[in-house]
């Protein structure tokens, strides 16, 4: 029995019968292909990326396990269509805090058509691609039974500029945000820090993004996931995802510069965080 | 008594009665103000840096000593200029081997007038800078007593590709590239590697580049100098040097991600030679 993600925070979304990932009960997420080469280069990375004997285990563990494609009924009910099976990344959470941040200055690539060079071109302008290397595209963060989720709509995240940027980081990471009257404690140093964290794990990618000539990820997001619940009792939950290949391009005998620079951009974003002397 | 440099491998030249550098006898380097903003923005570049004490002493060193300004009689003929004096890199070499490879994907930076972003857009299009993040922009490397320098023209180096810049990366530390009989040993373990060699050095300033939010170096350029009579005998002699900072934009709160990811690309091109069974 498919049904719609509860924690979706970014991309195209199943509901009001549009066309959008859907889940299963077994921890799978079905990711419609989108249209034209899109989807076809997607599949294209998954299959490639599953049978590159190059990447390393501790590196495969940072991206979705890949289960095929199988078709589907449609969520907005036009019919069978192309799904890419995926592991559904937030199926064993209970309340998890989401963030979603496109990497790069640059979303296009060398190799698109013209018009499409220009709308990603305006559009990193116009929001902090270009300036910080990334943008937050979606994000939701559990902050109290009473109020819920926080979970910035698109408009307003499309409006975001380096403070709004920097607070989220913040926001997302704090115990108890909505009160003015009590800053509250911030779980930085187990959900950012620690040699489990957020941190340690950008390191570790940074590694290979360093090395690896395989892969460009052109307009790939990074996805940082926690619990609130367990960061409340001390322990990390924290888990770095890549997601959405469907601009990739591969072979192109040089790093991935463009991912790599926004993705170290990221990384002092969250430092910058651990090193405050709020969190000490 | 002022006189033009020999071994200048890019930008503007004071040969034929142009405006371009001089240089003196006491190690200095005359560089006349660049028109308009650009030549205020080097010096408050220079002048920011110097003071800034937040740059550590062994990230100063890969910076020219910047001596303050002067009017000069200028290249040209054209009467009085004011010119930054700069040490010169090249003054202690005897037949120096530089190239000068501009870092970044992107040489313009948000805050530009549009018809200057166009203009960069495009000629970043066209050359490596896109695909590789750097485009080698000057380059001559030293090569025997009757061949003298390999110095390919400004034309050629920009329809380089990357094979192009791989084996001019080679060509730059190989020790008898003009024979065809003969591929000639390489200099790649004195010159690239070591503990100071090239790739140490950009490994020590690409720590600072990870971590440093005051300086976004546009259109900037990365020296690499070494001289070949010490490679033959086993020295290092090599220097990085960083040059041209007309284009500089100061405390953004965001470290230089499009320097970075860039600078990253080169290394990783060093790197590789430096693995090569070949050097083996």
């Amino acid at each position: 029995m498919l049904k719609v993600p509860e924690h979706q925070v970014a991309g195209h979304q199943a509901s009001d019968g549009k066309l959008g990932p859907l889940i299963d009960d077994s921890g799978r997420f079905y990711k419609p292909l989108q249209n034209g080469e899109r989807g076809s280069r997607e599949v294209a990375f998954y299959t490639k990326f599953s049978s590159n004997a190059k990447v390393p285990d501790h590196i495969r563990r940072y991206f979705p396990v890949f289960y095929g494609t199988q078709l589907l009924e449609a969520s907005d009910g036009s019919g069978l269509h192309p799904h890419i099976i995926l592991q559904d990344l937030v199926s064993t959470r209970v309340y998890p805090s989401v963030m979603d941040i496109k990497i790069g200055s640059r979303t296009w690539y060398p190799q698109a058509p013209e018009d499409y060079v220009q709308k990603c071109l305006k559009k990193d302008r116009e929001c902090t691609s270009l300036s910080l290397g990334f943008r937050i595209c979606g994000l939701q963060t559990y902050e109290s039974e009473e109020s819920g989720f926080w979970k910035p709509d698109k408009k307003r995240l499309q409006s975001f500029n380096l403070e709004d940027v920097r607070s989220s980081l913040w926001r997302f990471i704090s115990s108890n945000p909505s009160s003015d009257s009590e800053p509250g404690c911030s779980y930085a140093s187990v959900v950012y820090g620690g040699s489990k964290g957020i941190l340690a794990q950008l390191l570790e990618l940074k590694a290979w993004f360093e090395d690896q000539t395989s892969f460009q990820f052109n307009s790939c997001s990074v996805l940082m996931i926690y619990e609130k619940k367990t960061a409340e009792a001390g322990v990390s939950s924290a888990e770095v995802k890549l997601v959405d290949f469907a601009h990739v391009v591969h072979d192109q005998g040089v790093i991935d510069h463009n991912f790599l620079g926004g993705f170290c951009s990221l990384m002092k974003f969250v430092s910058e965080i651990l090193a405050s002397p709020v969190d000490k």
